[in-house]
């Protein structure tokens, strides 16, 4: 059995975000060498997500306003987690996008469907923060 | 290590829908051979879900309701996605239901909960759409 | 390839809790003496979830405050699968927080970022519930 592990790091410029990192996952299944498996990639924040959908910029809009309207930032005091801070919308919003996604490695490619992308989502953004890829198998 | 892939077909007539997939999963299992491992179970398209739950009517028309009230389908025009299509609420009810599960194979069997059912769970329908099943173990 | 499968048996005295059972995952992969792999953690019930996020009183506050919004218990017979049962809400709570986790193991240790903590969701508690631990690797 092989295994390979690596870490990517964001750093996104405003408070939330979505980032296409398929082909950075794509890349790591490559200098791992395995043909078949499975590839785990997960947020390393409790704020932020990785997921899987469409890389459109209308959805990714979307996405963004029905996050803020089902678990809205402000008022930020609604919250009992802020107290000192002011991220407790970006751990809701991280459950519902989720924290990692399995994808299956065949013949040393992503198996994906068609429209298929990772995304790495950002809720709390304007600082580093890291993904990390973690792949099995042979 | 063993590994083992197959496509799952399905055409659910209607635009939305959940299909018990249980017993499709397990004769995966024993096509593979694997006797301890994981399968990941994953929608291939970005309108549809794979997930666990309980295989009980009421409580699928709950759902219904449920995910129509959090990401209602109309108005269409309500989503910036929807230029030409009208399927931006099937992307995100697809996220709360999520695109995958992964589950342990024990002794060549779907290491379950007592009500655990695995679903097909379609949000925009009326053609072909594909699982994949991924297993590896040994 | 090894792997190492456990129960772990909870009986959250109230309708919802968390619970952090990081440690004891831990304790898991420790026994199972895997190096390099994966451990799946999973709900065996589907009134419950195992997700990753803060250990944090004021979130989880949150979290339940926001889950009854989304998905209120009362009125109990607003719901379908209400039939003699009164835990519709717990089946849509747990798609939010979700059914599994699935975790690297990196020289023996869960492979985590500084703030990750696994938790077990309790809503409908009051009575014994199992989560599944199963790690794949060498």
């Amino acid at each position: 059995m092989k295994t390979f592990r690596k870490e990517l790091w964001f750093n996104v410029p405003s408070r939330r975000g979505f980032v296409n990192i398929t082909s950075q996952i794509q890349n790591c299944i490559s200098e791992s060498y395995v043909q078949e498996g499975l590839v785990l990639v997960n947020a390393m924040h409790i704020t932020a997500s990785v997921f899987i959908n469409d890389d459109e910029s209308g959805l990714h809009h979307d996405y963004d306003i029905w996050l803020e309207k089902i678990a809205p930032h402000e008022p930020v005091a609604g919250y009992r987690h802020n107290v000192g801070e002011d991220n407790a919308d970006a751990h809701m919003k991280r459950q519902i996008m989720g924290r990692e996604v399995v994808v299956a490695i065949t013949q040393g490619e992503l198996d994906f469907g068609t429209w298929e992308q990772i995304f790495y989502g950002e809720f709390d953004g304007k600082r580093k923060k890291r993904v990390l890829v973690k792949i099995i198998g042979e």
